[in-house]
This record gives structure tokens, sequence and C-alpha cells, in this order.
């Protein structure tokens, strides 16, 4: 059995990896868990083993077989020595998704660029590992000519500090009391704020960048027609998005329907009579990616319409970096 | 002066005609106050005269020479008599929208279709109109070949019901409670809900098709390529959309903002330098349309991304309403 290392161990993303190891009867050997300083020594309970949280250190990957590392600056600093200490690394940051040498990989989508790591897999941005598990079931049926995708994204994109200050603001809505932003630039809850991570080139965010291009590498089509319109919500874990997408060849709704049922990590909630389609608030705290309000659009001649909604935590982070690190242990 | 009567007084959009005739000056010699029985006998303060509200029937409208329909069921029922009575109805329910006899009217874009009423000038709904005072401007300078739009619509389209059911269960999530859905199907505190009215034809919603065909009526272009998905969020008043624009001629991204610029109605917000563009929050309560993000869209020769936020019960509705009677005025 590996021996296993969570850097980022107390966040929102690496508390969820030890429930997603937990509940997939992931096997462990050894669990390191690794954190900041501040979290050094704090205790945590898993699986009946009391672990104490490390800070990380180079030296922290001694006889590690895979390190998941949650994501933030701790990638850069660390992902090497761990390669160098024999671990393979699989990351959750945006430090090593579009370098060539290292996989990006959604297991649903490119299962088999797991095998040419050299030390690191990256694991996708959310929206963008919730967009691509719903289009590839389209892309293998019909191709795919064109994608426009607008998303409504929850604040656990942030972190915990997201989660934490959505629900500080609407309990200062509801009671009175200052309205303090300190994880987004303005306040969060009954607003929204058209702009996640740093602006870039042409004024799109490094968000909607990431969605353009990341898609690309996980499709392998260097030159996928994508724009994307990136926008956070007052939603606390699960993200959404609006794609309209052309396909190569004209099919019809149920056609992508039935595809779609079949899909690995999908589910179809698409029934207007029963006034059922998927929302955020239903999908969190699960793994799969939720298809609804599925229509023909008829404004071209092969046009679909799709609503996607993702747990952003789960899908969108820690699960899809799991079944990576499963993905590894089957090899 | 016209004597004015507005049906729907006490509502959210109601009450809204009575701020926007007085903040605009409008002449008003009567202004008659109609509402349902259940209003009947309230006392409303308006610009220093006591009104008290009365029951909109048959015979209400007497004397009468604008009669602003706020929405709802009330305009099949009494739009008829007002303009027996000889009044000019402007009506902001969808009854009379798709009416070959009867124009459909937002001002920055089709103020010459006032001049051939028959006694109804409909109010387009709040999203249509939005979107097209944004769309008028980049259609002049480029044409227009293809529309994309996901919508990001506020509680208040669903009156003042539903701004007081967001409030109501914000303060259930704060400080614990039942979380009571009436005026939505779901919870819409820390949701989306991607269904506005009912479903209909090709499952698209009553919403998603208002803005297909309103657009096409308002723009006079009756297969202009349009798709839409529309979205329910918790935001208070503001609409925001996401708008992707394929436009028959490729234009640069400086000559749209300078286009949008000077155009009326329109006020851009887009410098990502000093991390600027429109949110809702801090749109509500004033007559604008903003606009930023304003983009390229690198994935079609000659496309376009911007991001639209409009006060749903002002320009979305009253505004543009009040605006319409100007109109007649003038002529």
């Amino acid at each position: 059995m590996p021996n296993v290392a969570i850097v980022g161990a107390t966040g929102a993303v690496g508390q969820e990896f030890l429930k997603i190891l937990a509940e997939r009867n992931f096997p462990v050997d050894e669990l390191r868990l690794l954190a900041t300083k501040r979290s050094a020594g704090k205790k945590i309970n898993w699986q009946g083993r009391e672990i104490e949280v490390e800070e990380t250190t180079h030296q922290s990957f001694k006889n590690i077989d895979i390190a998941l590392f949650a994501g933030g600056s701790s990638s850069t600093e660390f992902a090497e020595a761990a390669v160098n200490s024999g671990a393979v690394v699989i990351d959750n940051s945006s430090a090593f998704r579009l370098n060539p040498e290292v996989p990006l990989v959604v297991p649903e989508v490119n299962p088999e660029d797991v095998k040419w790591h050299k030390g690191i897999i990256a694991n996708p941005n959310c929206s963008t590992i919730i967009a691509n598990v719903a289009l590839k079931p389209i892309y293998d049926l019909a191709g795919i000519k064109r994608i426009v995708v607008s998303t409504y994204q929850a604040v656990s994109g942030a972190g915990r500090e997201g989660i934490e200050e959505l629900e500080a603001q609407i309990h200062a809505i509801a009671n009175g009391g200052e309205i303090v932003s300190q994880a987004f630039p303005y306040q969060i809850a009954s607003n929204l704020i058209p702009r996640i991570d740093v602006f870039g080139e042409g004024d799109y965010t490094k968000e909607e960048w990431k969605m353009v291009k990341e898609t690309r590498k996980i499709f392998h089509v260097p030159d996928m027609a994508i724009t994307a319109t990136t926008v956070r919500v007052p939603v606390f874990r699960s993200h959404s998005e609006s794609i309209n997408i052309e396909t190569e060849r004209k099919v019809s709704v149920a056609e992508v329907k039935a595809v779609l049922s079949k899909a690995a990590g999908v589910k179809v909630i698409d029934d207007p009579t029963q006034d059922k389609y998927p929302m955020p608030l239903y999908t969190s705290d699960t793994d799969e990616v939720y298809i609804g309000r599925i229509r023909e659009d008829f404004s071209i001649a092969n046009g679909l319409n799709i609503w996607v909604v993702g747990d952003q935590i789960r899908k969108g982070a820690a699960t899809n970096a799991v079944q990576i690190a499963e993905l590894l242990l089957k090899k």
C-alpha cells in the first residue's frame, strides 16, 4: 500500500482529500498530513488514526509514494522536493498545468495521459474539470467546433476563507453589522463579481484563460475554439456553467441525452415536466457532474445549450485528484 | 398636463413608477392609483399629494390620458377598458408584446415605433430591455450576426414577493429557521435556479423565448439569430447578462468601447487596471445600463464578449415605461 502525503491538509480541499480517500477506500499505508507552520501540531483523526499535522519542508516527503498537493504556493515551493524524494505529485495548483512536461488529467476525458508523467500530474482548474466531463461525451458523439461558456462559480473556489466570508456577510445582512471583504474584492453576498483571478491578455481573467487553455490541452486540440466569461456568485460550493456548443455534426437533443445518460461521472437531471434541472445547492457534497437544460440552439445549424453543475471542492478538485491517484495504482 | 393612472400601484414596479414620475418631473394633472381590492383604501403620498388607492375596475379609466400598467393579469383584464376610455396604455406585462398590432418599445432602440400605436404600447421583458440597450450601439456600428446570452437575474423579477423571500431566506440561513419557498420553486438564497417562467417549445422557458422573440421585434429583424439561457440568482434588484456577440463586420474592442461610451442610456465601467466592472449590488436604484468586461472573442473571426448589468425594476421596467410616456408627450 502506498504512503500518501497531503500538502495543505487543513484547508478546504485538503480536508476533502481526507474524506474522499476514506470514502473511496483508497489504500493508504502511512498518511502524512502537511500544512503551514501555523497549523503544525494540530491533530486530525482519520479512519481511526490520530495524525499530527507537520509543517511542510523539503524533507517532508521521505518514503512518500503519492503526494496530493491541495493548491496554492506550496506547489512551486515543494513539488520538486517531493519528486526528488521519489513521490508522484498530484498537484491541484495552476503552477504546472500548462507545462508540456506535465500531464493535465480529467480521468473521464484523458486517463491515458497519466502514463507519461515525469513525477508531476496536474489537476485542472475546477470550472475546467466540470465543463470537460460534460463536454467529452458530446465531443465523442458529434465533434465540437466552438464553445461559449459563462460560469456561475461558488465562493468555495476561494477556499475556506471564501466560504467563511459569504457566511459572515449573510449574517451581517440579516442582523446588521459591517460587511467585510477580504477573500473577494467586493461584497459577494447578494452580489456577483465578474472577475475571478487576475486580469491578463485581452482583458480576460486568468480563470477565463485557464478554461480555454486547459480544455485545449486535456482534449489534445490545441486550436479548439472556446471563449469564457467567469463570474463569482453567492453560492457556497457548487459551480454552475451555461455552455453553448457548436458541434461538427448535427445531433438531436435525444441523442445527446442518451449519450450523456450513460457517460462516466455524469448525471442527467433534465425533466421540464417535473421542474427538474441541476442546482448548486442540491448537488454539493457529491462527485457527479450534473447536466440539464439540454436544448437545441436554434440560432445556428449545429447548436446546443447545456447547464452544468458540479461540486467545486469534490469533482472540481479533491475527487478528481484522488481519481488520478487511483489511475496511478492501476498502472 | 395629462391625467395618469398607475395600475398595480402598490407592487414593486408600481412603487417605482411613482418614484420615477417624480424624479423625472413628469407632468401629471390627476394621478390615479389603482390596485387589487386588497390594497384599496391605502393612502400614498406623492409629491405632497395624498392619494387613496382604488380598486381597479372597468370604470377606473375615465378622463385618464396615460395608464401605466405595472404587469400581471390586470393587463388582460383592464387594458382594453382603459383604451376604450381614451387612455393610452403602457403595459409592462407580456400580454401584448408579440401582438403585431402593438408596438414594443425600448426608447434607446426603436423610439419611432411609438408612433403607430393603436392604444397600447408594450414595455419589453426586463432582461430584453437591458440587453437591447447594450446591443443597439454595437448593431449600428458593426451589424449583429448572432447573440448567445446567459442571464443572472435578480429576485425582484418576481416582484415584491421575490425580494421578501430572499430576505427571509437569508435571515433563516443566518439565524436558523425554516426556509420557505413560495415565490420561487426552490430555495434561492445560496442557490441558482436555471428556470424563469414556465417551460415552452424546445424546452426553452418563456423567459428565454421572450428574449429571443422580443429582441427580434424591437430590432425589426425577424430572423435574428439569438439564443438564451436564463437563470435566477440570489441578488436583489439588478439583472446581469453575459452576452457573446458575433458581428457582421470586424470591429476592435476600442471602437466598441468608444461607441458604447457615447450611447444613450449606457455607462461603460471597464477598467481592469482599477478592478472596475459592473456589479448588480452597486448598479441598483439607477437608470443606466452598465457595460463592462468588453473583450474580443478569439474563438471566431468577429466575436465580442460583454457583461451587462441593469436595475430590473427601473430600466428593466418602470423607467423604460415612463420614457415611453415621455415619447408620447413629445409626439
